[in-house]
């Protein structure tokens, strides 16, 4: 019988133990835990990998904690927009949209625009009457809200700066941003990735996580990757596909090529944050060179964790 | 003395040559020449590789004849939304625009998110936002109206047909697209790409033009690509990185890394279209898959070359 994995990530950035506590810790494991159960569930019962992941990101999304779906940051004029990605290693499939507003579950929005469309990536105010015309769960903005949140965007706004956070006790460099891959029973594999982007974030920024090659990527000769950090490096890099690369032409493992990229090929661009990933063989692998990362993986050889630190 | 080279591209698709009046081919064939003269006019005074691409794109993006900029096709809902993406191979800075309207020249916009911003992607109104606080011109929706080009929107009006057309007398599939990629006399390469996107384009779909590693990388290890052609199979195919990687990891000449590329990678994901490329030992070449692809390149060896069909 094959192995089967599932890994998820909550975000990296600089999560400084002394600053959280323990409840909030608590209830960080608690999400991550929820998630991998929703995902591997599915693996379980030989479910696909692409409804593993879409079940594991949706967990994330519905989660207040993470900067994607509900938990979504505010952007420069009080919005909250956000993205996502999923692709299917089996077959190169891909969906994505970038700068949607009011969608419950961006990821499912990636997902439909993947099996139910011509396109791969749509965007804005098109993407979201995709998202109606397809019957998607929206909700009002209230849904969105959260005081920490907005406490958040008050604390920027007036200002040019913006901020990765995906959350207030973070201090420095904060990247919120959710994800998932996983390999199936068939050695199929896939990965998904949202966010709710930058705090006070404007001019209609878009980071990796909608961009396939960068921030998510799957192949069912390689790998399925998704990444969460500072945005820009990773598009510049083209992080998630490297990876993919480095392993077709080079040769390298799962982890060997996650390494070069996020401890070589990224920092080199001051690109920080990570990455998870598995391969077809059922490896998985939590990578990243800040200071933390919410993540959490699971297999069928029983392996379980979830962690915050390095 | 160091080689220097320009490639352009104004799409691929299905040219059919009996369907081309002679008038309509000269005028391809002049809009192509000033684009080359006016990229290749730098690089001959030991100018960048980045101001050449940008001098070359924007010449087409002037040129009503090219899908991009002032030529750009229509959408669904008769507006005129534009992408483009810009790449310096010297230090792997990025700048892309999504779905802008009223831009002249989006590929100016690129160039100053990569070089005015911290951002590598921004899109739609906060990306025109973005143009204006940076004062590049603007133009009326009249500067971007061709009767020809409303005339093939209002063919595919009302039904949900999209077209990736270019103009009225190519027939089945055509891409329009504009592109070009260089290398300077000091080994730098660069590449942008621009398009108005696909006639009666509906839910702001987004294609590979406007993705780093889609539709346009460069890197000085290896190469700079443009690329043109049906969007979607080339932003699941990672199409410009993959040719980077080619040669990066495999050791692949240029012209061997887009040939897999384009007639096995591609083709397999039944991607039509092509790409143009350069590397820092002053090689060009061009290459698709589909029945032709307006294409033309100059060199400092004195090669110089404008060619349509197959």
């Amino acid at each position: 019988m094959s192995v089967y994995s599932l890994v998820i990530h909550g975000g990296a950035g600089t999560i400084l133990k002394g600053e959280m506590t323990k409840e909030l810790e608590t209830n960080y494991h608690k999400g991550l835990e929820n998630a991998l159960d929703a995902g591997y569930a599915i693996l379980e019962k030989e479910g696909s990998a692409v409804d593993a992941i879409l079940a594991a990101t949706i967990s994330l999304e519905n989660n207040i904690l993470f900067n994607a779906g509900r938990g979504s940051v505010f952007g420069k004029d009080g919005s909250q927009e956000m993205d996502a990605a999923i692709m299917n290693g089996q077959n190169l499939m891909a969906g994505a949209v970038a700068a949607v507003k009011n969608v419950r579950n961006p990821v499912e929005l990636a997902y439909t625009i993947m099996n139910k469309s011509q396109h791969v990536m749509l965007n804005g105010n098109g993407a979201l009457e995709f998202a109606k015309m397809n019957k998607l769960r929206l909700e009002e903005d209230a849904y969105f809200y959260s005081e920490f949140r907005h406490n958040q965007w008050k604390q920027m706004q007036g200002n040019d700066e913006t901020a990765l956070d995906h959350n207030i006790i973070i201090k420095d460099k904060k990247f919120g941003t959710v994800g998932a891959a996983a390999v199936d029973i068939y050695g199929n594999v896939a990965a998904a990735t949202s966010t709710g982007g930058m705090t006070n974030k404007q001019y209609g920024r878009v980071g990796d996580s909608p961009i396939i090659g960068a921030g998510t990527y799957a192949n069912n000769k390689t790998c399925a990757i998704s990444c969460t950090g500072h945005g820009e490096p990773f598009i510049r890099a083209v992080t998630a596909y490297d990876v993919s690369c480095l392993i077709e032409y080079k040769g390298l493992s799962l982890e060997e090529a996650m390494n070069v990229v996020v401890h070589d090929k990224l920092m080199k661009l001051e690109g920080e944050g990570g990455m998870i990933g598995v391969d077809t063989k059922g490896n998985a692998a939590m990578v990243f060179n800040s200071e933390g990362m919410y993540r959490g993986l699971r297999k069928s050889d029983g392996t379980k964790m979830v962690l915050i630190y390095k």
